[in-house]
């Protein structure tokens, strides 16, 4: 089928990023839009730079308006950020019939009326799920997923940078001044990073975030933003000391009369999941009055994990564009004549670690015995629990973890420990996954 | 515009709750589909039960395809369960041209190949988000928010049931026979729990979530399927010791040769984020090669947060049979002509807990006062933290949590306890949320 063709504008971290993933996942991408999306030209100021991304295999300009009013091309992905350009590329591309995609936070909290308005008239999409926690898809979630609730309120970490430098606060005691410089050098934050540590970041989030989850239009000027510029590390041992952590959250709440909008360093008791969302990572947490609370975890920036988001939309314009709307997504997510002949593989071939708990005579030379056994097999051990027998018993319990191996391995080995006289019985096995 | 007609079949637990859900929030749900959402008839072999539920606002029968061969009926909710009348009910509605909406596992993931060709060759959805993680959105993250990914693996914890037993044993080093007692007092286990407990309903939706993840065809006959009743309290205490806490995960891998699709108690990493998911609580975490490890976290079972899926289903399809195709989805999730007038509320109105340090001479009285005038604005103090002062400091930190009250008084107060001699500078102040 013939492909969709896409506007590349912006080939930065994220621009190439999407460049990168588009054409590494081309043909899982096509089985499940049903036909090939391709970015067929790319604007980038830096148009040498454009040309070493993407190596000849698109047109390659640094005239933006040149792929808003190419007739060719059917989707519009804006990736240069800020209310400039950006403003107008979006404006010019939905007046031109064009579909948009981008990631821009801040030009739709802020300019998002008047864009959504202007999309619906034309009758085109303007997707943005990577303007929110990155990869995560939780606008998808919130304007889809959680579509029979009444939501009743929304809080997220929804800025890594601030994320992280609150997670080595808190580990390592540090001030915040230290922390962002090494944030800085590791390239968590920005050179100037004060659109992330002010709270402007999330704020823009939060005021989409608030919109979708109460249908309520784009108003960034009524949000309150507080930074964590002023938290003092003393702050964070107190609210440890107390069980609860300092996270940066940004917060939605339905009232009677009002919502709430705001960002702000928040206490949230130690023991919530989301309290233990560490590092760079993101988490939007939703109450919904029917589902309860939910939540939505993920890398919420960085190259590829949104242009994972900014892929999803194109998908979702395609299969829009492309199936009957009863077949817009497949069943099993990949269009029924391209579905995989992957086996399902039996068990003696799956790999994974193991768990072993044996009953052994405390008697020399076992440990010998089993650890050849293992070494036989080509498993290594990763660790190793030896319970103490008690007074008198005889007996005892050896637990070794290994590393990954074949489960027939893991079966051989298994039978040979049960072999020997001085194994009670059977090998107690449960299988163990790092999830890494 | 004209309601959108939905038969509902089998109208216990989930049936009830969506019954209930789509009632309370009837309003809500409309300003986003597009259209009111109407349950018009509902089929139980208990017409006494579903008389009393629905109170006379829908055509009650005990008659089945009485619904499913009803020309006014747009949509049929199968909730049935089990591999007979569902199945025909689903057959006979899709043969109708009658869209799907259904929460049963077990019936897609043995015959899922045959429904989903027939829904496909008579332009019908079949849509089954309640049939894995109840009403956690992870159908629609994986089939639709990770488009981009080349899917890795998934790994979940997709059976309440068995989560709370393991919860439990681990919490109070009971067995496993005397805490599945206790869930089934509480109602967290049925009378026969061996679906639950022997890991055939994780097996079911890892089933599904494998055919999603890698577009193969649905095979729960290769899947490996182990339950959790072999598990020893010892093996729990000495997973814990060496850093792991065993979980019943169902595990969706991509090897080169083949898909690993298997349900297995399995430790995982006590640090991990789904290690800490505990009670019946559900979560499914994804890897993609582009957005690395997303987590879904929520309720997977009981009435309201299933119905949530199920009426998500609806609203999806509704959505589909509604708007035109650009604007399936609305931007701001709600219909723009139904969009909501509540303002953003000012700060002074906002209601959260608090945490105030407080820097202060250390002599007699000062604590009387600063209580004295939280009081008089009815903050009640949650919890308090005196820092003992070092040898002829003079000075000492107060740390006071307060429960929530509004940002006024929490303003006024702290303004009167920095006006106190005591009180050293400004006092520190950040808020609080339990997000419970």
């Amino acid at each position: 089928m013939k492909p969709i063709n896409v506007g590349l504008i912006g080939i930065g971290t994220v621009g190439g990023g999407t460049w990168t993933v588009l054409k590494r996942n081309a043909d899982e991408i096509a089985r499940r839009a049903g036909r090939p999306i391709r970015i067929t030209a790319v604007a980038d100021k830096n148009v040498e730079l454009a040309k070493q991304v993407t190596g000849g295999e698109a047109r390659v300009t640094d005239d933006a308006f040149s792929l808003v009013n190419d007739p060719e091309i059917d989707i519009i992905v804006e990736l240069i950020g800020g209310y400039g350009v950006a403003k107008d590329v979006v404006l010019q591309s939905i007046a031109n019939g064009k579909h948009v995609v981008t990631a821009n936070k801040a030009l739709l909290a802020v300019h998002g009326t008047e864009i959504f308005s202007a999309a619906q008239a034309n009758g085109v999409m303007v997707a943005f799920e990577a303007a929110v926690a990155g990869g995560i898809p939780v606008i998808k979630a919130l304007r889809e997923g959680l579509s029979a609730n009444r939501i009743e309120w929304a809080a997220g970490i929804i800025n890594g940078t601030t994320n992280f430098i609150l997670s080595e606060m808190r580990d390592k005691g540090l001030s915040f001044d230290d922390v962002l410089k090494e944030a800085q050098r590791l390239g968590y934050a920005e050179a100037d990073p004060t659109f992330d540590i002010e709270g402007v970041d999330a704020a823009h989030k939060a005021t989409l975030i608030a919109s979708i989850a109460f249908g309520i239009p784009v108003q960034f000027d009524k949000a309150y933003v507080e930074g964590i510029t002023k938290l003092e590390a003393s702050d964070i041992k107190y609210a440890e000391q107390l069980g609860y952590r300092i996270k940066l959250l940004g917060i939605a709440k339905r009232r009677e009369n009002g919502i709430e909008l705001r960002v702000h360093p928040t206490l949230i008791p130690a023991k919530r999941l989301i309290a233990n969302v560490e590092g760079a990572m993101n988490a939007v947490l939703v109450k919904g009055d029917a589902v309860g609370a939910t939540m939505y975890y993920g890398k919420g920036a960085g190259a590829e994990p949104t242009a994972s988001a900014v892929i999803a939309d194109l998908v979702d314009v395609t299969r829009l564009a492309t199936a009957d709307a009863a077949h817009r997504v497949p069943h099993l997510a990949f269009q029924p004549d391209a579905m995989s002949n992957l086996p399902i593989l039996p068990m003696s071939e799956i790999e994974t670690g193991y768990y072993l708990r044996l009953r052994v005579e405390d008697k020399p030379g076992v440990l010998a015995d089993v650890t050849r056994i293992l070494a036989d097999q080509a498993i290594s051990i990763d660790a190793m629990l030896q319970r103490e027998p008690e007074e008198g018993e005889g007996e005892t319990d050896i637990i070794i973890l290994t590393h990954v191996c074949k489960e027939s391995a893991a079966d051989t080995a298994i039978a040979r420990i049960e072999a020997l006289s001085a194994q009670k019985g059977k090998v107690k096995r449960i299988r163990l996954e790092e999830l890494q």
